[in-house]
């Protein structure tokens, strides 16, 4: 609704993003925080530091647009050219903007610099430009006008871009008098594929309804669902949907927001009061590594093992020497003893033991590369399960590991399901 | 050069772009791939999955540019348009593609899934398009003449992309008889920033040579140094500067190309014959995970240590109790015992052991967040400092764990320097 009534187009310079140096992340901060206000970015143009196609595509966005955000190009150097290609483009000109150079001073002053030639170039501003306030560098941005478009020129740099953005969010919403209208939920799921989640939903709720704005946001190893609505009177009807959603698949939903399985598992098991350890071997210490990345998991999770070798899977956890020679290190007994092993000497609770063929190397007609033997659980009930997963190497680990997080987040939670995703994939 | 001769823009498709949800590191991969055979992007346009919104911009991209490289909107699903809006735009209409559906087929059956219409939607092209193959998923990619300009369609999945990029790179240069010209020589380095390496450059070598273009790409925890040039001419002054570059900072240098620190790191100690084994507290098995995530680690990688909690430092590694409660965790004596610990169960050669504090809880006046204890070398060649990090956690863990990986490089390679990151950071 927010799109359609309002356009909003960005535009960003920089031969930096062009040539692939830097991966654009700005143009990702910008629409989420439009999204707000309910405000949709409609078309996003990108361009080098070019002088002539810059001018180009400032003059006809400014034509087509409502608001025109322009990023980067503000910098001291002579390839920073947005002020003065926009002057000329609307045929202002340019000239030192107090505030600027007041605000140039006094950044210059608290680094002790002096305030050079290649400074001063940021205060050269479009004549008529208001100035939007740089809380954290040099470059100030600055807004003007341009027939009916409001053109708003902000700085490349990620950091002073975020905390303008601020200001700039602020301002629109009280000119716009829009208020952040628009609600998202989103729901964390893993062990659901993008298409079969859409899929199952098509077929489940043939009458979902159209003011409940339904989206996807296929990461490895998480599946975001977003539930958006732009007012309060379809509140009632999402939370219905999130119902339904529930019903549906609701024991591959780890969580709202941004939470992550390993955070959904410390909160589970920090709850309990119980930890959890660790006895990797395909994994190699990822699974550890999501855990502790969690501020305060040091609370659940004392110690974990990575145990590669199949000497030390007998050294440190204490496998069975005839076991490994017989079953191999990729076997059931061996992943239930590597889970044994590691909740005796952690003193833990609850253990998660994988060990598989990551590859590229190592696997055989038996064992093809991406089998892996997990177990988890507690000594009195410890389960297993063999998968294949034949995929990069990287990938591999990390479906692994968080296929690890999942059964013991479902085993804390007494479900005894499994994810869809291992239907396809269960040895 | 290669720029205005042939024109190149790009045309990227979906609302997760649009709306944020997505970064869109698709068009940098591109970017760099096409700067290979000195080809550069000079303008790109993002839209959302509005059917009449990329009509327009298909058509009017496909009249400016020699070639359009279209990506995203192949996937199987209502949003995705590509192939139907192109086929309206250039007249031709839609047909099942043969090979397209061939390669349907194949991909199902590899994975025992049934080929249903939603994925039989994806061999609906545009009558008359070349087919482009993909290794990894279900979309095939696509190429059809529009007028004077070549337009190639792929996915928007990054692996997939990033697999077709091989055939179409590979592809250009046959057609454009434009074997790689530029040559572009990446240098790996960990410790040092951009800026002041920037400036260390220009400072010690003031008279670099215009035909050797000077980048840098910055990541956590490495920078790329890029030295480009665009004509086999110039490789003698290249190998000049990178000579220069090696006086400058050559301890510095991990390797070329995508070496990454622990692949580095890995290979050093293959080529002695020699294993490692981890202590982490505060990395949390980042340091084992980075060392896995390389095919063949297990040759010198065979087992790792998270030790968390006091408690399991000492039963899992032996730290003595009264160095814990008189040094506390975070100490030159508990963080060289970890590491002796490790080595003595692991078997060890060489060891990384760290100990610090990640926050953002845990910190103290006399240690705060971001102190960390870094013990790292052989048993009988253990050495050990601190660092003040003071970064947000993940940040922290990465340059804590670059920062072991660094250390033991430069133990290996008999090197008693430090990175110039640390200069700041001593405590």
């Amino acid at each position: 609704m927010g799109a359609t009534e309002f356009k909003v187009q960005l535009l960003l310079t920089g031969n930096e993003i062009m040539s692939g140096d830097t991966v654009d992340s700005n143009s990702a901060l910008i629409a989420r925080r439009l999204a707000e206000l309910d405000i949709g970015v409609y078309r996003k143009v990108t361009v080098g530091d070019d002088r002539d196609l810059l001018a180009r595509e400032l003059s006809s966005m400014a034509e087509q647009a409502d608001l025109l955000i322009v990023n980067g190009g503000l910098g001291p150097t002579i390839d920073d050219l947005t002020a003065e290609v926009l002057a000329q483009v609307t045929g202002v000109g340019v000239a030192e903007h107090p505030e600027a150079v007041a605000h140039l001073q006094q950044w210059c002053a608290g680094r002790r610099l002096a305030l050079n030639a290649a400074n001063m170039k940021q205060a050269l501003l479009p004549v008529g430009a208001d100035i939007i306030a740089n809380t954290i560098g040099s470059a100030v941005g600055f807004e003007l006008q341009v027939g009916k478009c409001r053109v708003i020129c902000t700085p490349g740099v990620p950091g002073e871009l975020a905390a303008m953005l601020d200001l700039i969010v602020a301002d629109l919403a009280r000119r716009l008098q829009r208020p952040a209208q628009r609600s998202i939920l989103r729901l964390q799921t893993f062990g659901l594929g993008e298409s079969s989640a859409q899929q199952m939903i098509s077929d489940a709720i043939p009458d979902w309804p159209p003011e409940v704005e339904l989206g996807f946001r296929a990461g490895a190893p998480q599946l975001e669902i977003k539930l958006s609505v732009s007012n309060s009177a379809a509140l009632a009807a999402r939370q219905h949907c999130r119902e339904r959603l529930e019903q549906l698949f609701g024991d591959h939903i780890i969580g709202e927001g941004d939470c992550l399985l390993a955070e959904r598992v410390l909160q589970l098991l920090r709850e309990r009061g119980a930890t959890l350890t660790t006895a990797e071997s395909c994994t190699g210490g990822l699974i550890a590594s999501m855990l502790t990345r969690i501020p305060g998991s040091s609370e659940a999770f004392h110690a974990g093992f990575v145990t590669y070798a199949n000497a030390v899977k007998h050294s440190v956890l204490g496998v069975d020497e005839a076991v490994l020679a017989s079953d191999g290190a990729v076997s059931e007994p061996v992943v239930r003893q590597m889970a044994l092993g590691a909740l005796q000497r952690a003193g833990a609770d609850y253990a998660i033991a994988v060990s598989g063929i990551a590859g590229p190397d190592g696997g055989t007609p038996d064992k093809p590369v991406g089998t892996v033997w997990l177990a988890w659980g507690s000594r009195d009930d410890l389960r297993s399960l063999c998968l294949r997963w034949p995929v990069e190497r990287t990938l591999f680990q990390t479906m692994v590991a968080a296929a690890g997080l999942d059964m013991i987040r479902r085993l804390l939670l007494g479900l005894d399901s499994e994810p869809r995703y291992f239907s396809q994939r269960r040895v």
